[in-house]
């Protein structure tokens, strides 16, 4: 056993866009509900790709589930309960959990993470660009060291036209060893 | 990047009762192991209603989904491996995961949550009461501001015969924007 | 409410084996891409025997899911993202999630924990040893009291050879209240 030094207690902001380049097989939609409108018992298994705030480089996947908790025909769409990780290459990778509604923002609980995150806490907002293949998230991240710059820098304004640079999409601009 | 003041270190208590009014379509107990006995392969979303342990306010719902894991003949019941999130309304959400077991006690793991929760750690009791509809629990919740005065009162005493007020079961009683 | 003194902040490491004595029906693969190849959309449900790493002890169990995110045909293996807890009879468990790859060791995020591991934060190295029958674990713990004797004692080097003591084995020695 060692002893660290306390806790940081200062939140740091970091920015992370999800698309689904749809080259991934992802979502499967598992109908396990046997029901014509999305129903409690649907699953849904995703992984898609992540992009650094400001576009400049790939940064590795998301991969989890969702679970199907409710249609909710007022808003046209649905709540999800979800449980997936964000993967950032040799930099770790952070786990959270919370409410996906197709419909609105939300907020989900960070749960943990690993290598430069190991022992963070927070939570991270959810912002819906194009459902479900643009979106943006702020996390918003307690008990880890300074980020390395690599993920940060200023990101880009969310807008449904935004497009990751050329070389983050060609993956010649990475973080080290990005997750495929 | 802003700086916090350092974590609370105190023991929060926060009482609810979960109960399934049976108007959720909750749960769905997906028989995947095509077995006749509830077998490893099985899976059971499910989404229920939760009152403030003073059964006064409708507070908001849970969802998320148990594993099955094991039968367990002698006690006649089950063993599961839950992994759930309680919604409170405007004031977010708590995460957790452990052992559901339908023939006795259980503590599960707080493993994050939003909103006033936000930076959450602790555990949980799980009380069964009437299996599967009604659930009392008891958080021990560190790491977070002092909790509203709206999820605190006096809890009721668990027992079959407990109900939520008029008020709460008519969604007229609840915390701001009750999580439906 | 109570105050608690502030958080330990050394770090303990904590081993444990994993191992799939092919008697609990685990793991259960769930087709559900109903694709031949391993694809997303595929859900395992586990549940194995945990050791202490002198392996001299029973300690309990494992149970959780994994979730097929990805064949990777260059590494003969898969990509899961998995999600589970260690459970650890009397003393508790603990809950994690992260990356599961057949074909490499990997880190995960402890989220959470109950009983001696209330309020854990971490990483745990898990090693393959044979696929998927035997694992080890190191825990990298934090913000928990002393660990227990019964949970430490010099590893066993993992090597696919090793096998639990035969009072082990028997569940003649164990941690209080194992879990089964």
């Amino acid at each position: 056993t060692k002893t660290e030094s306390p806790k940081p207690t200062k939140v740091q902001e970091l920015h992370v866009y999800e698309i689904n380049e749809r080259d991934r097989g992802s979502p499967a939609y598992l109908r396990l509900s046997k029901k014509e409108v999305n129903s409690l018992g649907d699953l849904v298994p995703f992984s898609n790709k992540i992009y650094s705030g400001n576009l400049e480089k790939r940064v590795g996947i998301t991969a989890g589930l969702c679970i199907l908790i409710q249609h909710v025909p007022e808003k046209k769409g649905d709540r999800y309960e979800a449980i997936y990780s964000f993967y950032f290459g040799d930099y770790g990778h952070i786990a959270v959990q919370g409410a996906y509604l197709t419909y609105e923002d939300t907020y989900l609980a960070v749960t943990g993470g690993s290598g430069i995150f190991e022992g963070v806490s927070g939570q991270v907002k959810l912002k819906q660009i194009i459902f479900p293949f643009k979106l943006f998230y702020t996390f918003y991240l307690k008990g880890i060291p300074d980020l390395p710059a690599d993920l940060l820098g200023t990101p880009v304004e969310p807008s449904p036209s935004v497009e990751p640079s050329p070389a983050a999409k060609a993956c010649e601009s990475t973080v080290p060893n990005f997750t495929k």
